[in-house]
């Protein structure tokens, strides 16, 4: 696996390419576990040069938050793509993606105005500039993003749209652990008495699911949902919603994603399932 | 000359290019003057393909501006364009550049803060996001932008820098009537009358430019423009800016730009001079 730590340096690579070579994407933070390998597995075999980035994207933090403590572990990372399959790792610092002056921000509205918007302000602004930067700098036939970041995937592929950017998503399942925690890089933060309770998110949200099969009104399940998690969690929100408006406004017979984000000891986890 | 309507077939069009075929890019709002066609001509011979794109923006248009009666002209801008050299010309509708739905916006910090930025408060976000959206679709080698619109090539360099667009801006010029006009989709909205009194504005800067190169203070000069044009014109600003940043914080040997923007009649025009 090659490791490119400068934006000239991948571009001399991808346009070495031949224009038929096909290239997916993969963008992370790192502290990379399965969840994240799933992706570059989902891609092997399906396209011709597998790329991932690793960078922990200050502007996607907001104030309190835990950019400092965010785990880093590069060694690992890199011997973890590469096992996966993965054939070029893009490892750039901050002087390289927010050089001196930089001073362009890409925003959504709408989609981003609840739940993650509102609890993480600088969020979406963060993300929808870094990936339209990665985009830019990779060119990708198609980008993996985790159905974990639900609202994430809905953000970045309105801004996709509106910008006319011309890779392709690919949305990737939520790898869980055996018990049904999903995967993330911040659950290292959890005591072993939070670990066990956190596995009441995925206990609600699976409840949900069965409810709503049920023929139970989104209301009922909304608060079954919220009575379940309320015993272990700050609950930020628990909700029934468009997976791609992130609107409670529900077409009766449309798509319905429940949403989960709350706080167990210091950590803010986030979970969700599709009902239908 | 092809006329290429939607992004879709603009886009199928582009990547029938074999990969080395470069690809130069004009993107106007119409009402083709020598200004604009000095862009084409200066890619003539100097890239394989010439791609113009005529629309007329909605979104860098602010309340109360020229939006509605800016003039449209699709059948002599055509001919304009084919005669000059362009290859393709992409002419989109509001619906394919604004489809249903649409919610993001690239903005621009600092450059922005002052002068047209101030005066028109959606020009610069406009401007940034549509270019941003038809780099996208074009993908040019080359961009042209006007000297007229110092401001916004400031604008558009910061925001390519920053979000890793790979082509590079040509600037262009700026094309004067005989008597030292700068040429201006908008120069039709002008009386007679107020047509001779515009070269009050070229008169000024010219005298700018001389009063620098006599040694004269950047406040001195700075009064003497402001003296001439305001006997003419509502002045909305005339400075000495650095050209990068449109700040008139300047180095003592750096680039210097003298910047105009006024009213005369109902017609506001603008015009800029490199004093050095």
């Amino acid at each position: 696996m090659i490791i490119h730590h400068t934006i000239e340096d991948f571009r001399a690579w991808r346009s070495g390419l031949e224009s038929k070579t096909s290239v997916g994407f993969t963008p992370t933070m790192g502290a990379l576990h399965e969840g994240h390998l799933s992706h570059i597995r989902s891609l092997y075999g399906h396209v011709d040069q597998i790329v991932a980035s690793v960078y922990v994207n200050p502007s996607q933090f907001s104030p309190g938050e835990d950019f400092e403590k965010y785990p880093r572990d590069l060694e690992g990372d890199a011997r973890k793509l590469q096992n996966a399959g993965c054939n070029v790792l893009f490892y750039p610092n901050d002087s390289e993606m927010y050089p001196s002056g930089f001073s362009t921000a890409v925003s959504v509205q709408g989609v981003t105005d609840r739940y993650e918007g509102f609890f993480r302000p600088a969020y979406f602004q963060g993300v929808a500039t870094i990936v339209c930067k990665l985009l830019n700098v990779v060119d990708p036939d198609v980008m993996t993003l985790g159905q974990k970041d639900a609202q994430q995937v809905a953000v970045i592929q309105r801004m996709m749209i509106d910008l006319n950017l011309r890779s392709r998503i690919q949305v990737i399942e939520t790898v869980r652990e055996e018990d049904g925690l999903a995967m993330s890089s911040r659950n290292v933060y959890l005591s072993p008495g939070d670990r066990r309770e956190a596995l009441t998110i995925h206990h609600a949200l699976l409840t949900a699911k069965v409810s709503i099969a049920e023929g139970r009104s989104i209301h009922d399940v909304t608060e079954i949902m919220r009575g379940i998690i309320s015993s272990k969690f700050k609950i930020d929100y628990c909700d029934i919603v468009n997976p791609a408006t992130f609107s409670t406004h529900v077409s009766p017979n449309g798509p319905l994603l429940a949403i989960f984000a709350g706080t167990i000891g210091s950590t803010r986890l986030i979970d969700n399932i599709v009902l239908r």
